[in-house]
């Protein structure tokens, strides 16, 4: 958790291959790829929920095809990762400007957690397309979550929106419901960790609540990623939904609450189902429903 | 905020204006009435969400009509106060009566923030239920959020139900809907701050988007009041969102989280409508939609 932000953990883990590479000792060349494959796959495991991780170590990993000798396969790999971070900054200005299309002058934007510049190589997914939007001319004021149990709200989507002088109010996540409900709010837009081709999107656990409220209150809710966060899966049962130390709901900021030997369940994720999902911005466009047609058009 | 929970502040502000009507000094009966009015309207402004504040002072207030003279009023007011104890509690009990037998062996029950002893007479509204329900015989688990901002479920629920031994873990607030998507959850038991005739439940913030993961996924929603929280206004736009200090939201335990000079909105309460709840639980049975009948067939 050094590291978070679907888009972000992905990029580091490609570069996390790069590392590993340099242990890689041997002149023998299937040895080499076994080990590289070995620390692949310790990479992919370590945060089983986002797909992006797993995109971008693979793609990190298949640059070892042009290598002739292990000796050349950090050159090779470094390579690769370094045009993921390229890519992936584009993809966030692109995810901007298709995002922003969507945002009239003086809306509200409620967003979960951070999908800003400190999640992914930069600029953002969800809070891209807040930037973009002002960057445009238009006036944009955003309502945060808090984000429980870490504070990725308070901590982070706060600081990068107050840098910039965008407005920004926090609230605590369980109050988004009844700040939807109150009207003022016109669109909901978060990131992702994994958006399967059927429109379920993975993303912080808090999510799904926002988006039952967001559809019962008939504001539009969208989620924002780029398309490395997009997995051909189709079934959600098939995602893993990591479950974090208890402590994490215990504690906050090292002060203990709960009393003594008090048991707790940390889901990180939850996933939304595509008839909460209003539309998806990937920096390839806008997916409408139904998505199963609409992503698939992305990725070909 | 010394004193929680919509029942036990009704209790307490009835026995506030017996403190009251000690300062009261005149001996004129017009004058010691128009004081103690005074006194009646600053304690129900103390706390505009809930209604038990409202009943138990007027009730208290009313008791006044007994006295002839002013130094009869304390003494009269005091024994309308004590019947109110008296029989909030005998409420609380009722309740956990007619609760318990919609609970069944080995149930799962989420609630949120504390509905307990710690926020009644004694005994509680929904904690009372899943009480009675265990004293009947029945193992009963539950799952307890958090309650941002100020931690009732980890403070108060999660102590009272670890003392009588009752299995217990705490979740973020923003995981109620994850853990109820897994299956495991059989019901929803909160309490209530006022309900609508029309079967409105205005209970603390983050009720509502609870109440939507439980329609969303098929499990049971109830909310367990004494008739006391009873409203018989029809009408949830008449109804004041408390809403407190941002301070709250800012910052934890004393400690801040967000960026100086962050601005925060923090709802103390949120309304859930009719069609998200399967039954209120009062101690005078369970009222089942539609509510505007079988709540009124209560209150008559």
């Amino acid at each position: 958790m050094k590291v978070r932000g679907a888009p972000l953990i992905g990029i580091i883990g490609g570069y996390g291959l790069v590392l590993a590479a340099k242990q890689v000792k041997t002149r023998d060349m299937s040895q080499a790829l076994r080990s590289l494959r070995k620390w692949a796959d310790s990479l992919i495991a370590t945060r089983p929920t986002g797909v992006n991780l797993r995109w971008a170590v693979e793609r990190v990993f298949n640059a070892s095809a042009r290598a002739s000798t292990p000796s050349q396969i950090e050159e090779e790999l470094l390579r690769e990762a370094d045009s993921i971070l390229k890519e992936e900054l584009d993809a966030a200005h692109r995810i901007g400007k298709f995002g922003a299309s969507l945002l009239e002058d003086n809306d509200t934007v409620l967003t979960h957690c951070n999908a800003g510049a400190l999640a992914t190589a930069g600029y953002g997914t969800a809070l891209a397309v807040i930037r973009a939007a002002v960057e445009e001319g238009k006036h944009i004021s955003v309502i945060a979550t808090e984000t429980r149990p870490l504070l990725q709200g308070s901590r982070l989507t706060a600081f990068e929106l107050a840098r910039e002088n965008i407005p920004v109010k926090l609230i605590c996540d369980s109050a988004a419901a009844q700040v939807l409900s109150r009207g003022g709010v016109n669109k909901v837009v978060v990131g992702a960790d994994r958006i399967l081709r059927t429109g379920y999107v993975t993303n912080k656990i808090g999510t799904l609540p926002i988006a039952l409220a967001a559809k019962f209150f008939a504001i539009p809710f969208y989620a924002a990623a780029p398309v490395s966060t997009l997995d051909l899966l189709a079934d959600p049962s098939t995602i893993v939904i990591e479950e974090r130390d208890p402590l994490e709901v215990l504690r906050i900021g090292g002060r203990r609450f709960a009393p003594r030997n008090m048991k707790a369940l940390n889901p990180a994720f939850d996933i939304t189902p595509p008839e909460l999902v209003t539309g998806i911005i990937t920096d390839r466009g806008l997916a409408l429903p139904p998505f199963e047609k609409s992503i698939q058009a992305q990725i070909v």
